[in-house]
């Protein structure tokens, strides 16, 4: 908890208000507008009426608010701001391939249940920004089934979903037998989808392995060896490009690593293939960035940043496509090796899990 | 074109190579990753071999590459970064009540047939943010052939659709007759649907007009008449959130003006119903904060801003919702109104705009 005084501005306090005038029962929302507040608001009087209810009058209004002490400690924002670019939210834990002796896993039956098994799975891909599921049906289409444990199917121009498996006028490299580096899905888009699902549904090849890296982990590593190559990639936008297909022109303009304003680290946007030429970086700049580029990569490419696995038919993998790059090795000759993937939103998914949080909370409450 | 000499770095020409070893035939996709381009790369020998066209060899690759002398230049980046924050990307104009002349609109029938009608409209829609559809058929489902013009649906938990009418109990004030200050969608999502359709199915009960707003030029007029304030808007997040049904509890963190890291202005986030306690603005900065805040919102509501329209059976709007709000005035008493809405995403919308675009110049050209 805090250890001083909270500080906190009338008309914030007038804001936030939450009654029934204020806001709507049942759902919510505010049902006012700033411009409904006076601009001279002050607090003309306030007391703890009774243990953990402070009552506030609000001049020129003459309103009195009720506010619970502990959502006004919770919701302080007098306090030291974070210090270093690059910070971390609440609940996002950095990983490398000592993870691969524990990677975060739930039971598809278990997880179609709901409960406790699907928010301790719902509750690692937050934390640690993927997770695999097994023994899930190898029947084609179980993937909506996965997305429909959380939120809804992103739809592109590949599909509702798309078919990974060897082509042979392959409109992506996907679809080949080529090994791909470690990267983000579709940097290209904006919004990227923030959620790919991978399913397996058959796999006899030999090779193909997935392998997951944290791009968080990377971008952290880069910023403790080279502070100023971290804020190269974060102060210019790189340029992503896919026009494979026809009719098909998707084009960004946005950082490899993208920061909030207040510096924290909200984002990873890293492929070989589809980075377009940059031309957001000044040319006194430009040598620096390329090397910091380069370094990422290699980063990206160590061993002991990459957690491997084979994906067996039935199993499936969901990253979070803002923060966890995803390769696979090369594969060819006898057998065959079939995913099905598709995307979906980060939204949805932290929608989920929050919602069953603050439910236990109030059970656990009752 | 250019004024002097335009500058380049040698393994900037190296991966932006456009030989068959480089990209991908056909799909253009970049076969190699910059760990196979030698950090040492550099320029052996170069000339103009025939015009319009440069010849580099790269050691230590040995490596012999054309570059096209157009897109050279189209790519270059040895010129003067964009000076104000908040500037504007080529092909975006911002507008206010005077463009309600000349409301950028387009015929359903002329849409469906593609070609110059398609690509003129969505070239508004790219421009303005915003452009109405008349003549469309006012029957339920209409909304997705709009859709189809140029993306897909971002289907959320309100559905692949939804349905804005009165409601008895609404989940959601959007379902009543009340009227909405303009606002942007879905700020409490992340990533925001960036694109929204609304269309009329029924309208004929008094009031319920539609509402308009440039976000960029009302961002534009903060920062001219408050450049501090802009900054502040800009510089720290607010925070949304939506918990109006069982199940659900979306929350986002993220600035109500929201800047490339070169300082482009590339999104607004405003709404009054779900703006959560603002927490990440330090104390000694909220109450100018808060000011600025207020200021955005009487600019969003100053009635010089506004293009208002009414939408009759048949119409309907799309709209860049990371750009331009949308706002509805108060309907109540006989009659009836009935709109569909739905979600949708601009990187379709570009891509289709962009690829009309390329395919148009190809033609020409030929």
């Amino acid at each position: 908890m805090s250890s001083g005084p909270l500080r906190f501005h009338a008309v914030w306090l007038r804001d936030n208000a939450q009654d029934h005038e204020t806001r709507a029962q049942g759902n919510g929302q505010r049902l006012i507008a700033l411009r409904d507040i006076p601009a001279e608001t002050r607090i003309e009087a306030a007391e703890i009426a009774k243990p953990g209810t402070l009552e506030i009058r609000f001049a020129p209004e003459r309103k009195r608010v009720s506010f619970d002490l502990a959502w006004l400690e919770a919701h302080a924002y007098d306090q030291a701001a974070a210090a270093q670019r690059g910070w971390l939210e609440d609940g996002v834990e950095t990983w490398d391939a000592d993870l691969m002796a524990d990677v975060p896993c739930g039971d598809f039956a278990a997880l179609t249940q709901g409960g406790r098994a699907l928010q301790d799975w719902l509750g690692q891909i937050m934390r640690y920004g993927f997770a695999k599921v097994v023994n899930a049906p190898a029947a084609p289409g179980t993937l909506f089934d996965i997305v429909g444990l959380f939120g809804h199917v992103r739809e592109t121009n590949y599909g509702r979903h798309f078919e990974v498996r060897t082509e042979v006028n392959p409109s992506n490299l996907a679809f080949t037998g080529l090994g791909l580096q470690a990267h983000t899905d579709n940097p290209y888009r904006d919004p990227v989808p923030t959620v790919q699902v991978l399913h397996c549904l058959e796999s006899s090849a030999a090779g193909g392995e997935n392998m997951v890296v944290d791009g968080f982990a990377a971008a952290l590593r880069l910023r403790a060896e080279d502070p100023e190559g971290f804020d190269l990639l974060a102060n210019h936008c790189a340029r992503f490009e896919y026009a494979g297909e026809d009719g098909v022109c998707l084009t960004s303009r946005r950082p490899m690593i993208e920061l909030a304003p207040d510096g924290a680290l909200i984002g990873i946007r890293f492929n070989n293939r589809s980075c377009a030429a940059i031309t957001d970086v000044p040319f006194d700049l430009m040598a620096d960035y390329y090397a910091a580029y380069r370094r990422l990569g290699e980063i990206i490419d160590d061993t002991a940043m990459e957690v491997t696995f084979r994906l067996n038919p039935g199993e499936a993998f969901v990253i979070d496509n803002t923060r966890v790059l995803h390769a696979r090795k090369g594969y060819s000759g006898e057998g065959t090796r079939w995913l099905q993937g598709c995307y979906a939103d980060m939204d949805g998914l932290r929608s989920t899990y929050d919602a069953m949080v603050r439910s236990t909370a109030l059970e656990a409450a009752e």
